[in-house]
């Protein structure tokens, strides 16, 4: 995939022209016209192109040289500076996170993608599809590239909640056993890693809705509130599939435990069946000259009898007490 | 049932006209008249019959063509789009869950039912009955509305309350077993999932309070305020019910434990005290040629008594120390 | 008790006269004059003729027609409606809740009773007594009342503390059992509701101290101040005795845990110590033809001898190691 | 110790004069000139004749009468009440909670002190050796008093850290029993009593160092900051010692619990090696006449070789698996 | 290492200048110009040079005195005084906690540096190299010393990480032991101690941000908010950590207690089926003289085949039940 996947110019919500990096600089600037730049892992001497082409700001731009930022938007006088962790099901429902990184302003959007994230260009055809929208002109591409970055989380999150809603069947089926306990371990990190991901997306929405904001406008305002909205809905999605599989978790021990202790207690009640005949047979087999018993006749089966009988209630005893 | 349930136009808290979906367009519009939309379940032509009719907001139509929603108040100008989760208690008071989404604005108000969810037939009704109340015009029926929801989930609460205090008395009657914690695994999800569809309210009731709120007049404000009370009282009725079931689960499981020790303790101590007539006997039977005691007369009673004797020692030194 | 407990006219911190509730519509209405009505849990009727005698707001009459309302405080305009949760210690320090509804405005107080709720004669009689203050007006009614309630709960929160203590030294000196269980779990329950009553207060307090509440003077605030401050006073009490509770189990928690694994590890020590006699003497017990061993003159003592050896040196290991 | 302990007049940060309480009345009243008064425990009479003295509000000296206030400011128009809670290190560093209760207003302060406190003598001396500064008047001697109370907390804060880190030691060295246990318990039970009264300091002195506050002036609110600096110094210190506790009871626990399953593994292990023995030789103990292998000549031998065997092959597995 | 590590005049982003403390008084002071003072633990005499030099607030001086303040700015009038945990990782990543308190104002920056931290030597050195950035004064400085502080967090962060990833690869491997039981506590602690440093930077960060400091320019404030974002990412980092490590504890005791549980059930089980040839042996014992099985030809190959399929029938049942 190459550094610079796209770089158009867009007039009234219709591509116009299409750029090289080096043309950025000297690009035409009216009203109502942008520049749309699409970045995938640039090098440095691509991004200090852009930079300076729209004069971006050195502490976003040393930001954007690295991956691994936290969720964040940053506002440069009119200048913002967008980072976004994103969600991709790879292959065999892999889930991956990626980062994007977004330059916004008057006249230009620029997007640099790291890892596993999905491209940007549906987004950008979907945009090219619907010139009356693409007329708003920067914000309406915001907007279409957050809100393609959240709706990507959903089927990653019912993923997730697939996952869970198999642990929680083990559970309550009780064939949960070691390598459940790997599996939530694993599974409680990745929530907590994708939920880290999404919530700052919730605050971000709502800084971009905010009336003073200089480069949304207010008829796009609703968009970044339904966008908002779709992030809570991941969010709750994922405090869901998190309480589930607590509440899983703690049901599935008191099994465990209801189970473990049922086992040990009916082998310790056998056990204790088991050493009346060990200990009165034991008494008979003393080999004391005078012991009267040993020299009657029913002597044998009275024992047995005796013995029979202290299990048989034992057994019923232990049986009543719910011990066996 | 018909996807379109009711279409009147109301005139200073009167019923004055049924409209078809098809005639909305050209209603008479006069200030104090409105029209009261009910659809269930709309194909997408109806609903966009509506949308054009009302002039709803593409994003807030959108969203209900889908169920599944979160429950949300969205203001787009004067016009208000409401989500709200329905409590049905079905036969055999089967707890299910519904979804209903309001568009309302000046001159009209639509409801959209999903799923398990009471037909609002009987709110119409009410108003109809309460011409001066409902003379207060659209707000007023908005209110009515929310108010049946929220009323729907005190017998759900209730009926979830009982469920706990079945799983109570399981506990503190210590007759709880592996059926109670899946009972209680699925009643804290339950609760979970009632609380998160009826704690939105609260601020939703909030919002229409507020004096800024274009739609909502000064004399209606205190019926919303009556909702968002109702709407705090399930709240805490379920927390209660949550937090009592927290609570019985602790105690069940600190009986339990103690249960099981006890059991454990008490074959331990049998265990050990049959150890003793075992060993001693054991020596008795061993063959050496040169037992003195073999041949005492009174070497097989003596040893049976300090058999017993040892026995009902420990026994009591065991009953003493509480270990039996 | 009469459903009308009391109904008089007060002047200047002076009771002028006792009306009937006919009477109520055409009472003189002077400045400094208003008249404070006691109920006890009254019937439709009679809550509804001292509706309409001082235009009490619908919803709130409708609230105080049925007791189990939470403890809230709503502004009807200048008119205010407040419930309260009443704490009562009844014979043999039995704590029981109950319930109060309190409507003032300018120039009435009515409060209605639910419930076990101790009698408001007693505040009546100390107003009474104070005319410099009752000269005051409604808002000092409105003091004296809540005033009432909130010293109510201190004896019941130090009920609950003494309660408390009893488990804390049950534990502390380890004779907790299961009964303590359910003593635990029964007082977690019963504060939990008693901190649900008096929270609210805290708030009340708060709302009717500010500036702009019509009906409260300047100089009566700080008395609303030290209500709220003795809201907070019992909030805390019950919040120490639910954290000693909490602090309390788990320290009994440790105890019982090491107790029963002090026993049970006591009795596997002895059953491994005995288990050497019975496994030695089973050896020489066999009916092998050849055994050179029991041929031997001091085979037997030997035998013996190196049984009690072991049996005493294991001892002696299990005690160092305190397993014994 | 005498009820009052001190009454004095200061005038530009210097002690003028000594009064009784009856001439408090008549104090001279100019500018920059206050009365200091310190009292310990006094009756209600001595408490009504600085009441009248000062004009104090009759809610305030209701509190100081009876001690076990909770820690709070209270402003009555421009004078100060202050429930402060004192720390006091006795005697073998005995830590012991008095109070303080502490009323100001232009022109005088007073102290009231109660029980295990420290007398404020070592504040007035430090005060009048630094008349530059207690020339800045009562919001001087108001600060003063407060900070001696927060630095008294700081060696009390240390002791509780010594008495945890003890707790800390014994539990890693893996020597903690039932007594840790207790410990434990009363330490929690203290710190969350201390950290009960540091907590509201914190607060008092953020309304002490707003602007609005009309009895501290500008240059001395960087006095009040630094209180309330060390005031939540002490909170961390507490909050430390009660995190490293838990943590170290959760270690503590992990180690019995790893311990106590240790030595039932090698009890079991041990009885199930012996019972191997015991079950051969029992086998051979029969008495059947025919039983061809008891009259083989190297029947006893190999039957003992084998049993050794055995024995040494579980022993070696065991060992390997570490159960034994 | 010196008291006075450095002290040096700059104009217009360049060092122009090195004085002594004494010539500090008497220094050119004018507008762009600043000095920047570098001690390491002075005396009480340094310090005091200092103080008269800049007039610095007496409070803020007694802080600096002494190291162990907790991390806070404190503002007086246009003079900042900074307290900062710094993070050093020394020798064989041994991980230390050092102080820094930092004074700032018009015309000069003074950094005090107590314990294991990082020298300032290198911050001074990256200030000069830029002096286009350095011409914006003493915000400048202040910035690039906290941004050097919180620099130094990262590789601490990662530092603990990798501790964390060891104590979970233990876990999931299944080899923890006692040690890592203590592990897993002093790391808890640590990363306590380290979040308490770095949190209240990100406070600090926030309110030199704000439009009303008067020493930091606007220009500058982006360079706050960035060493915020890496104060966060810090922090987040280490809750990362801690969440890691206690979700691995959690799973530990999982595997731990079904291990342990495993084995109980596996010995007893041995001990139970080992129960059932000593008991029928013992029967076949006894010394009875009539006991007619004992005469019959097949009579022990008999009971000893019975014995095996019982034995073998246990293990069977024992296994398919998973109790072997
Ligand atoms: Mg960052
Ligand atoms: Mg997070
Ligand atoms: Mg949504
Ligand atoms: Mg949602
Ligand atoms: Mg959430
Ligand atoms: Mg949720
Ligand atoms: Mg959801
Ligand atoms: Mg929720
Ligand atoms: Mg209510
Ligand atoms: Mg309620
Ligand atoms: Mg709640
Ligand atoms: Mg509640
Ligand atoms: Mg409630
Ligand atoms: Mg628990
Ligand atoms: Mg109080
Ligand atoms: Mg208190
Ligand atoms: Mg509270
Ligand atoms: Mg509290
Ligand atoms: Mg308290
Ligand atoms: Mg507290
Ligand atoms: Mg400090
Ligand atoms: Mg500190
Ligand atoms: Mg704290
Ligand atoms: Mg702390
Ligand atoms: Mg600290
Ligand atoms: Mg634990
Ligand atoms: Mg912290
Ligand atoms: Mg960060
Ligand atoms: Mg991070
Ligand atoms: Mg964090
Ligand atoms: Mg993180």
């Amino acid at each position: 995939m190459p550094m610079v996947v796209n770089c158009a110019v867009y007039e009234n919500g219709r591509r116009v022209a299409d750029l090289t990096l080096d043309e950025l600089k000297d690009r035409p600037r009216k009203p109502g016209s942008f520049v749309w730049v699409g970045l995938h892992e640039p090098d440095e001497e691509t991004l200090s192109t852009v930079q300076q082409a729209f004069n971006l700001h050195p502490l976003a731009v040393e930001d954007a040289h690295r991956a691994h930022q936290r969720p964040k938007l940053e506002q440069y006088g009119d200048d913002i500076f967008l980072v976004l962790r994103t969600a991709h099901l790879g292959k065999d429902n892999k889930r991956e996170l990626g980062e994007t990184h977004v330059f916004a302003g008057r006249g230009y959007v620029v997007t640099v993608r790291h890892g596993a994230s999905s491209s940007y260009a549906l987004v950008r055809a979907r945009c090219e599809a619907a010139p009356a929208l693409l007329k708003h002109g920067e914000d309406y591409v915001l907007y279409s590239i957050i809100d393609f970055v959240i709706d990507n989380y959903m089927p990653l999150a019912e993923c997730l909640e697939d996952a869970a809603t198999q642990v929680e069947e083990q559970v309550l089926s009780q064939t949960a056993g070691r390598e459940t306990v790997a599996q939530v371990y694993r599974l409680k990190k990745e929530i907590m890693e994708v939920r880290r991901s999404v919530v700052p997306v919730i605050d971000m929405a709502a800084r971009l809705m905010r009336p003073d904001n200089p480069l949304v406008d207010p008829n796009i305002r609703p968009y970044f509130r339904d966008v908002q909205d779709h992030a809570i809905r991941v969010v709750e999605n994922l405090d869901n599939v998190r309480d589930l599989l607590t509440a899983a978790v703690d049901a599935g021990f008191a099994y465990l435990s209801m189970t473990q202790n049922d086992v040990m207690r009916r082998l310790g009640a056998w056990a204790a069946i088991l050493a009346v005949p060990t200990a009165i047979a034991g008494i008979y087999g003393m080999n004391f000259e005078v012991m009267p018993e040993l020299r009657m006749t029913f002597g044998y089966p009275t024992v047995v009898a005796t013995i029979l009988v202290i299990c048989v209630v034992l057994y019923r005893m232990f049986r009543k007490r719910g011990w066996l």
